[in-house]
């Protein structure tokens, strides 16, 4: 009996980093301090969640399903939004609103992809994307990228072969945190188009960016829709996790296909999510750029306190959005690192294993830390205990 | 190239048969009866709504990231209940929570099979599952059932193979209503037993069965969880289609499967939903008793009326739950009847041809009329029209 579709992957590793907390006691003056995760850890701000309490009092069909491809006024916003963000042209139904961003990867990958088709991504990479091609029976094709992190449009055209169906990158970067640079992504957009497969860009971190202006000019081109599959989330912006919006922007063609997929795993996306998500978008914009200061803020203070522990041979590899990549300095793999880190640190952090191959050898070398949730003074306090360590 | 995960499946029905309303007006004294969708069309009771509303507003928790399989309370609650329902013994870990039941059907498939294994299941089917082992890459061997609508297990152990993974069974079922006997899926139980492979059990109308008292008694085996998995929703019992929550209970190994695909599609499912179900199991014992009588009534009152248009050819197969199905009398494909009756009678259905393959011309003969969603007087008015139709 052959293995599962399911047994083909691993295990989801912030779960088994929750673990390492267990049975773990840490002393008075050393509290934990997580940075494993990649999400807000307050709830919306008040006149949100009144937003929301009103809604469910008061809109009946907030509580009964809705089409599959998410609520009309909610693909109206979003398409006039990106229209005036992007430049180029957006339509209501080139946009699907979906159960979280992880969902929009998957039916995106399900609606191009069968058995044995191959998929290009970068490594280190975002380990659901690399779960969910394991569970579909796609092949991951890693693209390894150099110590600036950022992926080399030649080596990725090496990679493509007659089973490719896509290249898949994530910008800002999760694990490493950097911002691609807009030709970076036009180049990987014209190397898709010319060989005839899909560039999915996931902007998952996009509201932090630090950069003004576009991130990209891809909606510019009239024909963007032929190559390009954009998605997006809900979940930083407005600390809406709980409630799972993502969307995916594509053709209206590859949304008919994702329809099936999103409609045999969900119905639909959940009404009051996508409800909060269209206020929010109306009434949150100088809320959200506030939130955008902060993080650019914390970015600052890691990238200042960053040489204090150069000095014992820790390096910043990326820094950006919610993350900061280091590579680490001690003789021992990055998964038994991030264990004595929470041990001896009182520090949770996910290591560079979680976000390649197990035979990477980089991996053992990386860590991942996520910093968005911990303010000027937690930074400090962290890079305290790192410029401290004895292992 | 090949096609792709979604292009080996049809498009959503729902989606399909909504768009059969397009441009057709319905006369001012014969206004459109909806038929089509087991879904109730009410909001949850006010107090629940209260309830959720307050949750929003105070509990910050409800808006973040929870755990993949669900909020230990809600796990636990549902492993005491089913304990007392059932009989026998379930545990928390036992228990995981889904964004809806079509999702905790797709985790057990990956968590079971993979490319060109096989999955039985009674036909007619619900389409959702059908889409699900398409997109799978799994093989669906079709079951066929006699006039009773109910399934032999000596039909089921002839076409198990070295590639059968699973039996799926629906109870009460959807699309032909009929509750399967007690001893029936004791039957499927020893046979997927005896065969080492899986008996899923989707139980998505179980609070509207006709039956007191425990429907089964497969949790009474000691070592249930070796071979049974069972589904569950929230959606039909307290109005929460919108909230997206189901559940998937099996052994602890299994669900340490499962998680990987939830984890990967979802992340966890919708953290408000998860406290309304809580919160109505431990409310509305005595509404969602009401809801159910209410519904029986309707039962007997689809079993009343149906004599009257048996004179026409019309032959009633199954009856329960949500769902009548009828065999229909009309020289025409059960697909064009359908578009006939919105036209001429104002009635939307689902024809059988959305429930088994397209070569199969029983699905030619049969309609579906979900009527969970009209009164006595609207089925009185149905089979009115039904009686009079000139076609």
């Amino acid at each position: 009996m052959g293995i599962s579709r399911t047994q083909a992957t691993f295990s989801p590793p912030v779960m088994e980093a929750r673990r390492w907390l267990d049975g773990v006691t840490h002393p008075a003056d050393r509290p934990l301090l997580n940075v494993s995760q990649a999400a807000p850890v307050d709830p919306p701000p008040a006149p949100m969640r009144d937003a929301m309490a009103a809604i469910i009092r008061d809109e009946p069909e907030a509580h009964l399903y809705g089409p599959v491809l998410g609520m009309p006024e909610l693909r109206a916003e979003i398409a006039a939004r990106w229209t005036t963000a992007y430049g180029g042209d957006v339509r209501p139904d080139q946009v699907a609103i979906t159960s979280g961003c992880n969902q929009a990867f998957a039916a995106a990958i399900s609606a191009i992809c069968t058995e044995a088709d191959e998929v290009i991504i970068p490594v280190p990479y975002y380990f659901n994307h690399r779960m969910w091609l394991d569970m579909a029976g796609v092949t991951t094709v890693p693209l390894m990228v150099g110590d600036d992190m950022i992926p080399d449009v030649n080596a990725a055209a090496a990679l493509i072969t007659d089973k490719t169906r896509a290249i898949a990158l994530v910008s800002p970067n999760n694990p490493a945190g950097v911002e691609y640079p807009s030709e970076t992504l036009a180049a990987f957009f014209a190397l898709a188009r010319a060989r005839g497969i899909k560039l999915i860009v996931d902007e998952t971190y996009r509201d932090f960016d630090s950069r003004t202006g576009a991130p990209h000019d891809l909606f510019t081109d009239p024909q963007w829709d032929d190559t390009l599959i954009q998605l997006y989330s809900f979940s930083k912006a407005y600390r809406l996790t709980g409630h799972r919006v993502g969307a995916m922007i594509s053709s209206t063609d590859l949304l008919a296909e994702a329809e099936k997929f999103l409609d045999t795993v969900t119905i639909c996306p959940n009404q009051l999510g996508q409800r909060a998500a269209l206020w929010g978008m109306q009434n949150l914009d100088d809320w959200l750029a506030g939130e955008r200061l902060e993080i650019l803020d914390r970015r600052a203070a890691i990238e200042e306190n960053a040489p204090r522990i150069a000095a014992k041979g820790w390096k910043l590899l990326g820094c950006g959005a919610y993350f900061a990549y280091f590579a680490h300095p001690f003789d021992m793999p990055s998964d038994v690192l991030a264990q004595k880190l929470v041990q001896e640190a009182s520090i949770l952090t996910l290591p560079g294993t979680m976000f390649m191959p197990a035979d990477n050898p980089q991996g053992a070398r990386q860590i991942r830390i996520a910093f968005a949730n911990i303010d000027r003074a937690g930074i400090r306090v962290l890079f305290d205990r790192l410029e401290n360590l004895a292992l």
